[in-house]
């Protein structure tokens, strides 16, 4: 049924390939694991899902028996809105840092839920650093959590966790990651990133179809969290034990959406795990953005804060460059992209992300070029204030 | 790709049938409508995400256009949660009718989400009825809304709604119904059984897998469920907002369960709509039912409560009779059953729903005669404290 190594792409998909943060582009075998029906109650499924969290919670790094995995479904913003009702006692404050659409997406989540939190934002992208996350929690000490974006996909750029994590860790707070788009990509080893929980979805770098999240806990936080949460749903901790207890989730699983996630991390172990995964975005990244810029093209963010997961790019300045006509000729080439979230100059975004190769981000440069031309834009280099928006973060 | 009269069974399924209330056992098609990626934000999601939503409502009778459907990632339960959560306002308070565990989570959810409400629990099996219903009513004037579970899958029960919604709506309280097992092949005709606002899932009886739930309303009452929501996530005002603003869902919705409920609304179709589905299960559940009942069996509740979705039955009294061994036996010849969930005496239950007809129905029953031969079980006739426990619904 399954076929281990299939080609990038598999000449069975003929679809466009999706260059979006996800849901993304997935191997055939893992659309074909969904070919089979599951009784959830029965002990099969239950096997799958032991074998699910055990093998997440190995990404996570030697966590020594202290971590646990606990699956939710829904979108991946039910599983923050989960680890965030959960994890945080009603009397907690949660340090809220954003820097695009997420992090703000963090904070009315706890504003819903009428919990206590404070607020950085950084604006579209510039990242928030760990020095004044110190400043921020010596000022306030009713701060008991931290949450943190690992890469904000409004923007395409990779936060500096390790040190948010350490501005964290050396105040005794208590560090949340959402590491949505980041997880299985890049490095979020406990071990040298200490934090309380993250969270992921598994439409993400793990490569599988969209459906659950999952946060991965401090066993210690998941016990304490009992009581915690805001909603019977999407409570953390009731999920857990009831795995502990049953080896079942609480309510219906997606359960055809769970066997292609087996799969998927099956391929992503036989690409060699977090750091096999890694280097084939990064390649996708970076062949992907050097032919855009011999286009013309230029990225909103400095080469260091470039995320291997999506990168955005300015709208050229020609007038002739329409963003809605740009996207149709790029889906009927087989591209699917994305567009912008910047608030000040137009911007769109290119994902590196899911089933794909170098090879195929060589096709997305040259299809681009080909939009190029039948838009009639012949320099797609951005507006001036574009190049000083940019400027703001370089300097 | 798809095959649109697959036999019963489709050859291509290797798998054992699921007689349960969902996940349940779907056509080849739908599953094979999963081996796709698709973009959410695409124009192509977004066209299936109104069809799914028109076809829906059209489900619900003739509207009038004054229902919106209002899919919602998720088990049942998070679909149940959004309703409750988000149609009730703050200051709402909601009479429970219980008769089985779906009832009685309503309360629980309604009692983690800090709303007031009040309970009628009959118990494990027995209905609510209607004058009862209108007693609570006319005795606590604060009771805004009252919520019913249509069928009651942990007996199987097919509680009175129509009486039920005849004594809220003549008294001027709103009805929420609780139709996850039943919509689609039971009749919830918002002409003939009044109600503000219903709920399923996909993988009941549409058929579909499991991933989301939908809220089927009144736009009166979406429109007044602005801000009412004490989740982000689960909010359906918000959901359906965003749904009319941009025709996505606000956040990640499961593409491929999605595409599989299309395949699975187009059989529902073919079958003849509301009406066809539910002549099969009828079907499904009177040859099953003769069939185990001609072994000795005996069904928990009178043909006149058997709904065509879920069929308890008493474990035999017979020593010999162990439920496990009973499960394994039936599911090594192809058949998942589901345990009971009475408190008083030992049951289990067989499950109507699901790619399957009469001709798979009779298997099962020839399946349940090998276990029990199997199991040196010469007699299936309950105990008598069963039967004693059945009289009270039958007098």
């Amino acid at each position: 049924m399954t076929h281990p190594d299939a080609a990038f792409p598999d000449p069975r998909m003929g679809e466009p390939f999706l260059l979006t943060p996800g849901p993304l582009t997935t191997a055939f075998s893992v659309k074909e694991a969904m070919l089979k029906d599951w009784g959830s109650w029965d002990g099969d499924f239950r096997a799958m899902t032991k074998a699910l969290c055990d093998r997440l919670v190995a990404l996570a790094g030697d966590t020594k028996d202290e971590f646990a995995c606990v699956p939710m479904q829904g979108s991946g913003s039910f599983a923050v809105e989960a680890m965030l009702g959960s994890m945080v006692p009603r009397d907690g404050k949660v340090l809220v840092l954003a820097n695009g659409a997420y992090g703000l997406r963090a904070a009315e989540t706890l504003r819903v839920m009428g919990r206590a939190h404070a607020l950085i934002d950084k604006g579209d992208y510039l990242p928030p650093r760990g020095d004044e996350v110190g400043r921020a929690l010596d000022a306030d000490p009713a701060i008991t959590h931290v949450i943190a974006i690992h890469c904000e996909t409004s923007s395409g750029i990779l936060n500096p966790v390790a040190e948010i994590a350490e501005a964290v860790a050396s105040r005794g707070r208590k560090l949340l990651v959402d590491s949505m788009s980041a997880f299985g990509a890049v490095d979020l080893d406990v071990n040298r990133i200490p934090y309380e929980a993250m969270v992921s979805s598994a439409n993400k770098c793990i490569e599988g179809v969209p459906g659950f999240g999952f946060v991965i806990a401090r066993k210690s936080a998941l016990e304490a969290a009992r009581g915690n949460a805001h909603s019977l749903s999407l409570d953390v901790h009731a999920q857990w034990a009831a795995m502990v207890r049953t080896g079942q989730w609480r309510f219906t699983p997606p359960t055809h959406v769970v066997a292609a996630f087996m799969e998927a991390l099956r391929l992503h172990a036989a690409e060699g795990g977090v750091a096999g995964r890694g280097a084939r975005y990064a390649r996708n990244r970076d062949v992907m953005v050097a032919g855009m810029r011999d286009l013309g093209f230029e990225t909103l963010l400095a080469d260091r804060w470039l995320s291997p997961i999506i990168v955005t790019f300015f709208n050229p300045a020609h007038p002739n460059f329409v963003f809605a006509r740009f996207y149709d000729l790029m889906k009927a080439k087989g591209f699917i992209i994305y567009p912008g979230k910047l608030t000040v100059v137009d911007s769109f975004r290119i994902g590196c992300i899911g089933r794909m190769d170098e090879r195929v981000m060589g096709r997305v440069v040259a299809a681009a070029a080909e939009a190029l031309a039948e838009m009639g834009v012949d320099s797609a280099a951005p507006p001036a204030a574009a190049i000083a928006e940019r400027a703001k973060l370089a300097a």
